[in-house]
């Protein structure tokens, strides 16, 4: 099994979620009497609450290992409840894994796809969007993530029959890295 | 009129808002098998939504300017509808102004107050609070904003009658700097 890694894009990652970044706003404005640009509504923020699972929208720092390559894959997860919003803090790029779903229950590992975001990238999962957890590269590196915290069942777990050994390409790397 | 400045901690601004920071985490956990660590729930998201004034709870970039020293303070802003989180994207620090209100309608400028944030914190102002727009240190500076996205008033302006010339004293920027 081969994953092509991309840059991180609005267009390749509509089907899983926003990329949070500056640069793609659709709309941006100054405000402050001009001192400061607001890009304007990033990410889709999409989290449910009803009496039975009461919820609100969260802001928590996630802090990640440094990842050793080859990295062994081995599962993802989703979240059925609520989108999963990650800014990095640190300026430091990183890599998402995502799937779409084989069936009700589980992701379509063999359509897995790793993409690379820049360090001024931020990546919102949709409600129900198969991911890896956090791949920081080099260093532990801090995110602050925006998502559901309340009760109720939000976290699904895939664990894959056998690990996947993922090598990022040192062509590859050195490209994006520049 | 002389504005003390503080460094930011979650107990002087406990009547402001939320301190955005790992290190003062009253919870935190360790998630994807031992490799995350997860500093949970650090603000108050707290938007007001009904059906005259539907809203969601947004993700921004703010770009704010460098700003120049000293400093001319002439206005303080307020949310009446929703909180309104910052986070600094660029590992730089940044000054926060706030004062308490003196009635409905104006705050107490003779009590405003300046916070020096570290880098890696971030701030949550509750909704209604009277604070500054943006006061980024020394270069141009992105902070991810999580606030409320919709309709109804959401700003209130206080034009002061003459402006407070703020200058950040030369041994406190040392210190905070340091």
């Amino acid at each position: 099994m081969h994953m092509q890694i991309d840059r991180l894009t609005p267009e390749n990652f509509q089907f899983y979620g926003d990329v949070i970044d500056a640069q793609n706003a659709a709309t941006h404005y100054l405000i402050n009497k001009g001192t400061t640009t607001r890009f304007h509504d990033l990410a889709k923020v999409d989290i449910v609450s009803d009496d039975v699972n009461p919820a609100n929208v969260g802001i928590s720092i996630f802090r990640g290992d440094a990842r050793v390559f080859p990295l062994r894959i081995s599962m993802l997860e989703r979240h059925p409840l609520g989108s999963q919003a990650f800014m990095p803090l640190n300026q430091k790029p990183y890599l998402i894994v995502v799937a779409p779903s084989l069936d009700e229950h589980r992701p379509d590992i063999h359509k897995m796809k790793v993409f690379w975001a820049k360090a001024s990238q931020g990546v919102n999962y949709a409600c129900g969007t198969w991911h890896h957890p956090l791949i920081a590269l080099g260093d532990a590196a801090d995110f602050l993530v925006i998502d559901r915290i309340g009760s109720g069942h939000n976290c699904d777990e895939y664990e894959f029959d056998e690990a996947f050994v993922y090598q990022i390409d040192e062509t590859d790397f050195a490209r994006f890295s520049s």
